[in-house]
């Protein structure tokens, strides 16, 4: 029950109305005894940077989550970028420390690293592929180095993006092999789809599934469908596999740890959320 | 049940620990159905113009209650004031019309007139006397006045802010006849301590109740005993009276038609609200 002493975080984006994260946050509140609230606002992108800044100077805000249109914005309005929001170009979460600076951070990465991690993948000493160096891609190739991987290889039709990617990452991991040109996931340990290729039918597979090893943890950002094509092939190889939408239950916890409220498992969120995927 | 369709209404002011309009508003909203939300924002003075004009630019908000110590300066920041709010000099309600305009309303006076008539006081062509020219004795005359009074007597300790008053109130109602310079309740229909008097063991009454018609009807602003001194007086004496908490849970059947969201009755608020006075 929202009172006087209730905490914001303003969920921001534009439009508002998909807005899914109110539905999880605000019942695990509400059953954790949690006096804080997730309230979405929508903010046109001309107006972003004034609102931005105007929010955070509420006397009861604690953070924000932020999504689309606003997550690179955000890089040049907070004070603090971690890793993550760095290399990955963009932030989706803002915390205002106890001193009043804002530290931006990325968790997709994080979401989907934890889901494999939970689904017994290893990662330490790991190779792992990710294909599309996008924003999503630069995220989960962020988090996986950070998870200890030792060879990461990039693919991206552009390859001026899987090149720039490369470098971000070598800035912060030094001892990271990093390799871009070829979709070829032979090898590979990991293997991940952060590419748009399975949003629309007849869209071509984003690897060559026969060239994925059986063993290989196979994950994928796509959310239109729990299984895409590319993920049934993979099942049917006899991978493990993490659908799109496991990554945002799993950020989550991550997103609580950051803001300061302990932490949970999806399934417990899941539990009490008045949503379904 | 917060969502990304769901409307905000912030409540600004600072400190923002003791507001109660949360707890009123929103089991209302969610008992009728009513996609809205009331929302505390601690805003520091200084912070005040720039926080408003911001929020203002979100794409759902519908309106804000405003309270101390911004109701002075959200004045200046609206495209648009009502007579009441001209005349208390302060608003405690802006509504976002379609077009976007920016309107300020002061419903302090309408919650006390609304009370007052539900109580069977009869307000056209009747004699007031208001005790009390600051933001709330003022915003209780402009209701008195709006309600159709013949005649309101004002008296203040400094003289010039019942003169003041008067003349903000002739603006408006040129047909009223208003008087100034007398605390002598005798002959008035409606009597209104709209002072501090009553918050303070020991302080004096704001009239010689013993000069108060007992027919009158006697109201009172003081909110920190249910039934003050004075009330307790003219009680003895004969007369109706509404408590101070009155005009509160009055005036919110006001800001919802201000808002767009039809209207209610006090008892109906109480029934649902997490809080009781």
């Amino acid at each position: 029950m929202i009172n006087g002493k209730t905490t914001l975080i303003p969920h921001l984006g534009y439009p508002t109305e998909s807005f899914k994260a109110p539905m999880i946050y605000n019942p695990w509140f509400a059953q954790q005894g949690i006096d804080a609230v997730v309230v979405p606002m929508g903010v046109r992108p001309d107006d972003y940077a004034d609102v931005f800044r105007s929010l955070f100077r509420l006397t009861n805000i604690r953070g924000a989550l932020v999504t689309m249109p606003h997550k690179v914005a955000t890089m040049e309005l907070v004070d603090e970028l971690t890793p993550a929001a760095r290399i990955a170009g963009a932030c989706n979460a803002v915390l205002r420390r106890d001193d009043g600076r804002l530290v931006g951070e990325q968790f997709d990465g994080a979401g989907f690293v934890r889901g494999i991690v939970r689904k017994g993948c290893r990662l330490e000493g790991a190779r792992a592929m990710v294909s599309g160096s996008g924003g999503v891609g630069s995220a989960i190739a962020a988090s996986l180095a950070e998870a200890g991987v030792a060879e990461l290889a990039l693919f991206d039709a552009r390859e001026g993006a899987a090149r720039a990617l490369a470098r971000r990452l070598a800035e912060h991991y030094p001892a990271l092999r990093v390799t871009t040109g070829t979709a070829d996931p032979h090898g590979c340990d990991v293997v991940v789809n952060a590419t748009p290729l399975g949003m629309n039918p007849g869209d071509p597979l984003p690897f060559d599934v026969a060239r994925i090893d059986p063993g290989a943890m196979v994950g994928e950002v796509v959310m239109k469908h729990e299984y895409t094509p590319f993920l049934e092939a993979a099942l049917a190889r006899g991978c493990k596999v993490q659908v799109g939408t496991d990554m945002l239950f799993e950020m989550i916890p991550a997103y609580l740890e950051f803001f300061g409220y302990g932490t949970t498992t999806p399934e417990a969120l899941r539990a009490v959320a008045q949503i379904r995927y």
